[in-house]
């Protein structure tokens, strides 16, 4: 009776073990780069004579099928083929014969195999993401050219700090994605490099041209030392924690999104295609999309904490643990391909309010920095006094139920005689923002330039 | 009576106020930083005509005359000058007087002042880092150079798989430190800019000149938006993952360290420096200080994770919630720091037991996979036949009691007759590792090759 | 020369590795527990004669002695004495002489010793944030009985949804940190037991009495298998993840604060004791306190991981890597008792801007929906054709410029018959909130019964 | 031309954009909770008369044909339908008709319909874990009932500590799962409340039973708040948290069952269902299912960290940031049952090698302390003393190649007088086990109470 039950617990449990060790329900996201990959290397196995060169074309034929097949979805991967190196070669030896097929396997190991198929993936992604951030940054500039005058309260700790352009904002943004371009860029750079050729561990007797397998698949160079070869996920790790920090700037945005679409704030009507309304209350529109944005900021920082503590404290070389290094990738991947193309959407259909924007400037008597420069510039004014003074001005404005920006000669040379009449074009919030121009500031000559800086060097990248 | 409660309750609640806003307790650690940046923006406003040339140096002298004092301790941080900006300045205010004293801040906020010092800081620690991190590269190059010619089984899943020389595992870590070297000098590179003169958010109206500002302190050039600048704590990021990084990869080292330090392993003996003993147990010997950098990957993990969690969903500009950025930062820069030391003179001062290595080599027939490529490449036996025929060969040696690689001619012509006297030295353990001359392999030419190149690179640093 | 050199950094190194291998610089903030901990041994010890009782007298008034120096300040912490443990074991021997203080470590180790200490600490600071959490939630409370008719609009996504009072908005807040009290309540319950007598992972040969010791000192009983004892940390990783938690919830009322505390929002008037402001912006008031205890969230999350990171994949029993364990717990505690006890007196000073309040409640027709249910329900209109008048209702208020809830009767009734009379009590604001008296809802009498709830939950913990 | 382009790139988006938006990719797995939660609620309002008994009845029948139509795999999930929720009424309105369909979300939004289905989730699968963590100790502990008098090696950092039985050892894991048990119970507990009627934020007017519905559900209670039910994710993170503890468990006995299953080690020998092998290396045998395991803590951790960040400062009550709330713990809960699961099955069928276990034992002296306690003890010698003498005995013994175990009366007396004929009984290595009898020791007595409490516990449970 008890057997009876072992026996059949055993046979749930086998499954379940299959598909626990499998890794072909994910793995099959490198099919392309598992095929191209086998390509380069029979075609080396060729070129040196290690396979005959027929056999080296037969083979590289029959992965073209195999790729074929898979790309029309005629291929049906099955969780005992275990992972997709072995579905594609089992596939492939279906239609070469088993004894050609099994020397594609000649001077390599799976080891190796999935380093390069996942490094070719991690590569590729790379320059899809660096497009999809250099088209926010285009939108993110180009938006700001239309926006030099449209003024708003330049916020710190969420108060109104001091008046800028709209454009000066939105550029903060664009400067931080193009950092996070640099930062994807430099990493492709430095991970450019083949780990093909390092087979199991210790590299191989047979006599490849691992530097011949490089160039035909794009790579600047080829590794160096074959056991840290297989077991470094450095670039794994680093297109995680890059893809972190732009999904963190990205929910910096989606925030001000979020709050500047409150009817408190009113600063912006994100499209209807970015949002969800409500059958009864026409002018509800919840920023759905930029807070599933926001949202998606803990995924991406799970999947970057997830590899960094798989890879704690592993002994050298390969340990079956590193299959864990791919699903947290793609799924990273997958959100900022879409976040990114998402965001530039919804940024470039985002209607600004000018108007509200515009008056919320003139909350917070915006301009009393400027007042007090100006007495300690122009009028020779201790800082002290200074301030005392601009006090005193701002309470007269308060008193007036008005902003300091609108006080007028008179009402300004009635709290102090060194408040003169040229004091009141300081008060000017236009003129406050256009009075900061020094180099990064929100005077439409520095936006102008930071404008000009991005546009060359988004010139330079096409 | 209730009142009275009330009263002391928040008279206590006063004091944990004073301290919960205050950053003075961690960032007096930015002092040198904190000085050199005021004295070179101090120097700027005087060449600039924003203060007097005499004005100018007094604030230096009087800066630099607060520096000495907090150097020869002398100087006392008080919690209620809030942070190392307002105690700076307040000394300098007492030395040179208050109306001098005030006029450093000129053009200046404590926004982009707090985002220069922690730059810098930063910035340096990145230097030292490299500093530490190319020595450990170069005494584990060095070291590996002693060891071509040791032997020891190349592990996979902590099994046996294939000889390899212990200079082969060693360079293996050369290279992932060195890959840790390439990403914090990447990141020092695109971070190398100066923000001050950024202001609170918006820049400033006066002439000022950034880039002299950042010449003076070394700064490849200045950041392009103000607001960007006072909110982007990108570079702290980036230091913060490449020590993650790093630490995971000094995790491994350690790991293998542990492991081959057991008795059962008997691989390396850690200097008595290094491990902690026992007093009636001699040969005991607790490798400590690698279970020590082992354990601290959890906390630079953490620091990194903290970051990333206060940076989301921040609306710009600066928010109090990136005054926590510093205390991560300085606890994993300490940390790495240390560790990358001490490993490094754990490393120096190990014994490696070569005869252990060499023992543990002949267990577990590892040139079986050798000798099957014999019989396919010089004896053009089938793949799986030499499979099976190596496997019966393996049994004889397990029937003999030995390791594959003792059995001598006749015992293998015994098992099958492709097995002839030439495949004898294919068995050989030590001519399986040098068959593996690809690039990267384990091959004493393959292995130097690997030496030279780092070699190259140390002296090109230099 | 480069031996020289050698010899120097030898020495630089050695003060670094002590520095690195003691934990004396963080657990002597465990000297209450292990002085307490020790005299409930000694104690032990004597009675069950182990030691003669004299001895175990002499012993007690000697841990007197340094629990009263070091509580006086009298007593200096050394680095050579690496640990807590050491520093008060060497200096009794000084007061009661080698011999005997020796005999206090009779049947310990100090891996049950330090397993502890730990737990005490933990379990006393779950009572202490067990203490604030109450008086948190006893405020929230006690604040909500104020605002029962506080009106205000319920939001989601940030959008206005439904009217509601304040009361209802902060009882959902005394609510979560009912849940957190709740969790540190279950944990300590769950870890209440006492380590000492595990010794080194075995157990010990002396006829110990662990009960006897853990009655001594208020634990609930004994753990069960030594090795598990001196190598399970979960008690404080619960405290961390309960931390997490509750600073979550923290986050969420201060990114409320902040929001409110906007000049668009416009809701709250944080205290000055909270904020701090600007000498010529009278009006500006920084949330800072709000913003750091949101920020803190990092720290908090990243102290959790860091611990699960560093058990990972630890052997039994002991390692040194554990010693990594007590950090991140004191700053999560301290964190913890600060926020939330800066929190509570935040809340409980801050103003609440009702008008403003009121007047955002009538932005956005917020009781269109009562509009529709009343159709559905008292007139029978079906679901969607209710949908259809309520919209046209609104679209009326719009063209009208006022809220929904403003329309008199006749301009009801000049959309659609079926608005009749009736009708118009269904628009007031206050109505809807008072419609909602289901269980849980924000009606008053269902949000006394929360009130009443919690109430009654306080008197009992009492 | 360029419209076009813009055109095509606009439809791309637009499905991109309905995939971001849409949960039903994942949430479809909630179906059984959803038409459970449906039904309740449909019963609840037609016995409150909210809608007819004969609706009621017929949307009941309705819901059953739609999930007998899901479970037979009969049901297709769509993208254009968003969610469960939507799906599920969108195909029981089909079958019922669209005016019955939509009543039954009468008095309910999607805020609390997503949280009662999530709700329900976890408390199921808390159940399933318990089940399967219960079922792991019993397995464990009827192991060790067979090992009581297997000696090995007790370890601190990795190094022989003392002599242990393996019973012993299994047991502290035992230990380590009746904790994690306790928790997921715990949880269970604290969280056992319907949120159904807390509707989209404030509750309902209509006349809802909620106790009603918590009954049929098999809820202990409702929650008290809807603002707080429908914003709650408290009982996510609990679970994500007590997962990651189980894990980080099974990460130590899956780091020990790989190391002991090296050559070096060689105490366990994994079956073959839960290793891999090599067809020309039978001796070898890869831990891969130990080592999934082991890297699984990665993910688990991610998933909870995740969702930390996702909930960290939302404002209240739904934001859309919340439906990310679901995935990591649907992984998480995967996770955890499949590897308690099969390392329940791969300790059940592991071969342990006593012999193995035994020789390690006698290395290391690991009687040393025996010895020593045996001077103080019955020979009344001074502690210091007791070492020197037990050291010089090593020496000895180490001079004689052999361990301290091994050696008789005369060579123990040739050391030191008070090193007589009785000492020779301490120095077995299973008479050091047996004498460790305090609570929770390794002697078979304190053993033998261990196992008996587990069971008598697990006796209890069923």
């Amino acid at each position: 009776m008890k057997k009876m039950w072992e026996g059949r617990f055993s046979e749930v449990s086998a499954k379940l073990l299959e598909e626990f060790n499998a890794s072909i329900g994910f793995d099959k996201n490198l099919f392309e780069q598992d095929i191209k990959g086998s390509k380069a290397h029979a075609k080396m196995l060729g070129a040196q004579g290690i396979i005959g060169k027929d056999e080296s074309e037969k083979i590289i034929d029959g992965l073209d099928r195999v790729l074929d097949e898979i790309r029309r979805g005629e291929f049906e991967f099955k969780i005992e083929d275990e992972d997709i190196h072995m579905s594609v070669e089992k596939r492939l030896s279906e239609i070469i014969g088993k004894e050609l097929g099994g020397r594609l396997h000649t001077a390599r190991s799976r080891n190796d195999q999935v380093a390069l198929d996942f490094r070719l993936y991690v590569l590729e992604k790379n320059q899809e993401i660096l497009k999809k951030v250099k088209e926010l940054v285009a939108t993110l500039t180009s938006l700001s050219s239309k926006h030099l005058d449209t003024l708003m309260p330049g916020f710190t700790h969420l108060q109104h700090a001091q008046p800028v352009s709209l454009a000066y904002h939105l550029m903060a943004y664009a400067f931080m994605f193009k950092r996070d371009f640099e930062r994807f860029a430099s990493s492709y750079e430095r991970n450019n490099l083949s780990p093909l050729g390092s087979a199991a561990l210790a590299g191989t007797p047979h006599k490849i041209d691992r530097e011949m397998v490089a160039r035909e698949l794009g790579f600047a160079g080829v590794t160096q030392n074959a056991m840290d070869s297989v077991s470094d996920r450095d670039f794994a790790l680093e297109i995680l924690f890059n893809i972190s920090v732009l999904m963190m700037h990205a929910s910096r945005l989606c925030e001000e999104l979020i709050i500047w679409s409150s009817s408190e704030f009113g600063f912006v009507s994100i499209s209807d295609a970015y949002s969800t309304g409500s059958s009864i209350m026409p002018q509800k529109k919840n920023p759905d999309v930029a807070e599933l944005i926001r949202g998606k900021t803990g995924r991406v920082n799970g999947n970057l904490i997830a590899l960094l503590t798989t890879m704690k404290g592993l002994p050298l070389a390969y340990n079956k643990d590193m299959q864990e290094d791919k699903e947290g990738v793609f799924d990273s991947v997958a959100t900022a391909l879409a976040s990114v193309e998402i965001l530039n959407e919804m940024i470039k259909t985002a209607k600004f309010n000018k108007e509200n924007m515009l008056s919320a400037t003139k909350r917070g008597h915006l301009s009393a920095t400027d007042l007090a420069d100006y007495l300690v510039r122009e009028k020779n004014v201790a800082f002290r006094e200074a301030h005392f003074i601009t006090g005193k001005a701002v309470a007269k404005a308060e008193s007036l139920g008005v902003d300091l920006s609108e006080l007028d000669g008179e009402q300004l040379r009635s709290v102090d005689e060194n408040l003169d009449e040229n004091a009141v074009k300081f008060l000017d919030l236009n003129a406050s923002k256009e009075a900061r121009t020094s180099k990064g500031g929100t005077a439409n000559v520095s936006v102008k330039a930071q404008i000009d800086d991005i546009k060359a060097w988004l010139e330079v990248l096409k």
